[in-house]
């Protein structure tokens, strides 16, 4: 498989860099391709501008400019490298420290510059009026993703009551407003927790999990969100009241 | 009272300047002083490096080196102008298009960089042996802030059963994990929905609530989060059974 691993730490000396290394080697050593945007390493310019569109419109309206621009091919080359990357690959990892509980800027502005209109969102739907494809129908269908992440919080304060709030609500923006929206299968994320103060043992450990879930990535089962076309919502989107009644956590929008 | 206006959209005359021209001259009007953090204007570097400590380690842990840095004065000048900004202030109001569901990276890099160990976290707790100080115990005790945001997505996508996730789920990490963290109190968050096209009633109205909603910001509930210390949270920092038995939603954060 054809793996893009973007990086988003900014020492390659660090626990997220030995556990990408290790992981990355074995991969290879399989026989699979890896492609890497590691942000820091490349010097990322995580910041929207209207240099991005090659725009000299008087006042920036970042959709509009940015799907212009899409289509008429004045995209940064930064940016057309990335999307590039992106649909070259059948597997994304997207590996960041959880930094105030979500992602690091520099990969925040990949997202950023990276999907833009046309092409990650706001694509005409084929069958439905007004839609556009997302949620479960993204332009990027077919393509699997992982979130690793670490923190220095322990595995408690990130569960399901833990005070610093479930990782899977943490990362419910990333996993489903991102990559599931733009169409990937996204397989549940692996979190090494109190990653400040890890034993050699502990480091072994994970690193072994990490390229076992890596090489099983197409033997995983994804989360199951739910599409926006299924008859699960209903015109404004609202998940109608036959599915997980009565509840309101993010996890309505997954299937049980 | 003195009011810190954090802004994080490219366009100053996009429908978030407007937003913010308006209240801003109405607070100035009633005689309260309003300093700005306009990202985009200033240029705001959001990438977290080993430049922002004076630091000429090796091998970069931004924990311990923003801590060391933050106690010996060598933070980066533009760090200390924002951590001043902060301290001077009584009132924070963080500004954003919600891009891919959360802050736009020049925002995420905002909190990465002046949110430094020793300032916004990693305080030694007054009477908890291992405990530091955040959620209701934090350094910045005292502050109010508000979020202001828009989306693209309509009101109801973005409601407690919405495709795109609950606003105060996805504002979580935001709200919760970084301006409580750090012990300000957060009152209910202004969503202008559907912003790419208000009609002029509707952006006189938006101003309009914008602006009662900061002048009365000492007037209104903050969100009730929990602190970390009224022994509602365990030793691991998980929510005990008494509270909002069974349910695992973000929501249990908040007393009821």
């Amino acid at each position: 498989m054809k793996v893009l691993w973007v990086f988003a730490h900014p020492e390659p000396r660090s626990l997220n860099g030995s556990l990408r290394d290790h992981a990355v080697a074995a991969l290879e050593d399989a026989g699979h391709e890896v492609t890497h945007s590691d942000l820091y390493a490349m010097g990322w310019n995580p910041v929207v501008t209207a240099a991005d569109f090659g725009s000299d419109d008087e006042r920036l309206a970042v959709g509009p400019a940015s799907a212009r621009a899409h289509e008429q091919g004045s995209l940064s080359p930064d940016i057309l490298a990335e999307q590039n990357k992106l649909q070259e690959a059948d597997v994304v990892i997207i590996q960041f420290p959880l930094w105030w509980y979500t992602m690091p800027a520099i990969l925040k502005g990949w997202l950023d510059r990276v999907f833009v209109k046309g092409f990650a969102y706001g694509v005409a739907h084929p069958s439905l009026p007004g839609r556009t494809r997302r949620y479960g129908e993204g332009v990027l269908a077919g393509k699997r993703a992982m979130v690793v992440t670490t923190s220095g919080g322990p595995g408690p304060s990130l569960g399901p009551r833990g005070i610093n709030g479930d990782i899977d609500a943490l990362l419910f923006p990333i996993q489903h407003g991102a990559l599931f929206y733009v169409g990937m299968e996204v397989v549940p994320p692996l979190l090494v927790p109190a990653a400040n103060r890890l034993s050699e043992d502990e480091f072994d450990l994970a690193a072994k999990v990490l390229t076992e879930r890596v090489l099983s990535i197409h033997a995983t089962d994804p989360i199951p969100f739910r599409s926006q076309d299924a008859g699960e919502y209903d015109e404004q989107l609202v998940l109608v009241d036959a599915h997980a009644s009565g509840r309101t956590d993010l996890g309505i929008h997954r299937r049980s």
